[in-house]
């Protein structure tokens, strides 16, 4: 079993990368080799199996073709450009997120080998005049160009699904927080920042009101479920291979209140109150009574409670 | 007012071109030319402006460039593979039907002139798990590459339309019937040779049974809505600027039926009925039950009944 993990040196698949090394295993086969495949240095991880970094980028169909060979059975399709990134650079995100999604299942559909491939879609793919609640039955009308790629990416995914080049499966991520590290240039970068810096003791600024809600899951339970996602039998995801992720809605009061909960009074009072115009419209687009009911059919899940994700940010990214 | 017909040899094209010769209009303002572009020489019409025929390939960005300058106002984008043919050549398909839609819509882009874009998408963007009726608000799940290179259409005239770069509409057209002239490779082409060929004293195969529904719009009506569709202001075509077009659903013993009607028993005598193996599983995918609720509002219509469709087929290819 050899997996390829494309965006793998970002959160994600960071992450994924090192539960699988945990694991040793997927779809009920032993893991020979992982290769992390990203456009920067992806780190490695400690593996009881041989695991590769490459560089390449998916934009380039070349490039593409020295990541993915005759040998790979399960291709994580995680490298994007997010969402404020491809609303700023309309032309780098249609590059990387349709033109690339498209070079590598391409590729796959050249070599002939039916790979699995998991694709990460976004809950940016919902919104417009489409009526609430958000099922699996909703039209897609993202409100934001990352949206509309996410949305492309998944009716390609779909299409070489059917026609039996890919084992496709895309699943639509919710808002992945408390998210570590450096903030990236999504518009939903906040949301993660406002508990991140405060739990270590550094200010954050929050955009919105204590009442803004959103869709949210920790990266724990998204890896979880991709890993799932890469183990469902084919005839089980229907004609429409991509669904939402579950997750949770929470306001911002609340995901505040857990903190609260978990780590005491003194984060709280590091978060400061100031709009932030440059991302107001995209934030504005945002609906978020979405029902994952397919996902959770087969078996995916959401965390508990957001004291849940405040634990688990602790637990693997701040005791690590 | 310069108007571009981009597929303006084919047959909607060509009808659209002789209306708006009739009409001399659009958009409240007299029509100074009107460009026929299409990779075959399409013919001329008569009218009381400039009209001149081009020759050009969507799919090659030189190519767009030729026939869309600053004096564009109102561009038609009706070229395409259809559904038969795309399923068949999957490469052929998409370079025409997403690359080439893409680079019409990046010409406008570069131009920076905003013009009108009137889209036509298909009904075979609708299908598969997702349950009827399909409404505006229901999730596109096409189960022929056609239907999928159709929904891509969408999306990217949605999201070029939000970005400012084109005035777009698109509409998902029912299927014409009577369609005039030579059968091309639809899959629904029997759907009109069955009255077509018979009205000519002509035998016609019927691959399906009396009781197969099916989502029909005379070529009257929908150059009509068309037009209309052009003159649409983009601030009533709300977040989605792509729709259903509306039509009437009827039976294959519905139409023949309304045949008979118009032009007495002898017709139907012609149809034979054997199963067409090649086209049975496109068939297999599309269900019916279509509710052009958006598109109704802004004032688009469908014929009466399937007798209007036949009298209009006589009356304009036929008899003219
Ligand atoms: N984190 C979230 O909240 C969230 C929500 C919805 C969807 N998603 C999607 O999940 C996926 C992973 O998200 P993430 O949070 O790990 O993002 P991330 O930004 O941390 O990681 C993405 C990785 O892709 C790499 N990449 C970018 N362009 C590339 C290219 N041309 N070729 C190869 N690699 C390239 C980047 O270098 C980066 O390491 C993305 O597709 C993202 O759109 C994430
Ligand atoms: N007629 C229908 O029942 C129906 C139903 C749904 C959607 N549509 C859509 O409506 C549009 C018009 O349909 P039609 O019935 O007139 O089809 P048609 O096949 O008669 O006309 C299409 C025209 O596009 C031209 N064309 C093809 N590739 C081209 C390219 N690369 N560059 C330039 N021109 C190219 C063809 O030469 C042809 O003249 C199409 O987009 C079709 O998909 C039609």
């Amino acid at each position: 079993m050899k997996v390829l993990i494309i965006g793998g040196g970002g959160l994600i698949g960071q992450k994924l990368a090192k539960s699988l090394a945990g694991r040793g295993t997927l779809r009920g086969q032993p893991i020979s080799e992982l290769v992390l495949a990203d456009v920067i240095d992806a780190t490695t991880v400690d593996a009881p199996f041989a695991v590769t970094t490459k560089t390449c980028d998916i934009s380039d169909p070349a490039s593409v073709a020295t990541i993915i060979d005759e040998s790979t059975d399960v291709i994580y399709l995680l490298a994007a450009v997010v969402s404020a990134h491809a609303e700023e650079d309309f032309d780098f995100g249609y590059k990387i997120n349709v033109d690339g999604t498209r070079n590598v299942l391409e590729r796959c559909r050249t070599l002939g080998t039916k790979p699995v491939v998991v694709f990460t879609s976004s809950i940016a793919v919902f919104g417009g005049e489409v009526p609430q609640p958000f099922t699996d039955d909703s039209a897609l009308n993202p409100q934001i160009s990352y949206g509309v790629q996410k949305a492309i990416g998944e009716m390609l995914l779909n299409d070489y699904t059917r026609k039996g080049f890919v084992q496709g499966r895309g699943f639509r991520l919710p808002t992945i927080s408390v998210r570590p590290g450096k903030p990236n240039r999504a518009a939903s970068g906040f949301m993660s920042s406002i508990f991140r810096e405060p739990l270590q003791g550094l200010p954050a600024n929050c955009p919105v009101d204590r009442d803004f809600p959103h869709f949210y899951l920790s990266p724990r339970k998204c890896v979880e479920n991709l890993i799932k996602g890469a183990e469902l039998d084919q005839a089980d995801l229907g004609p429409r291979p991509s669904m939402t992720m579950p997750g949770r809605v929470w306001t911002i009061g609340q995901m505040i209140d857990a903190m609260t909960a978990v780590a005491g009074p003194e984060p709280a009072k590091l978060i400061t109150w100031n709009p932030q115009p440059e991302i107001e419209h995209i934030l504005d687009g945002w609906r978020m009574d979405i029902r994952p009911e397919k996902a959770a059919k087969l078996g995916l899940t959401a965390d508990d409670s957001f004291e849940d994700n405040i634990r688990i940010f602790l637990e693997d990214d701040i005791d690590a």
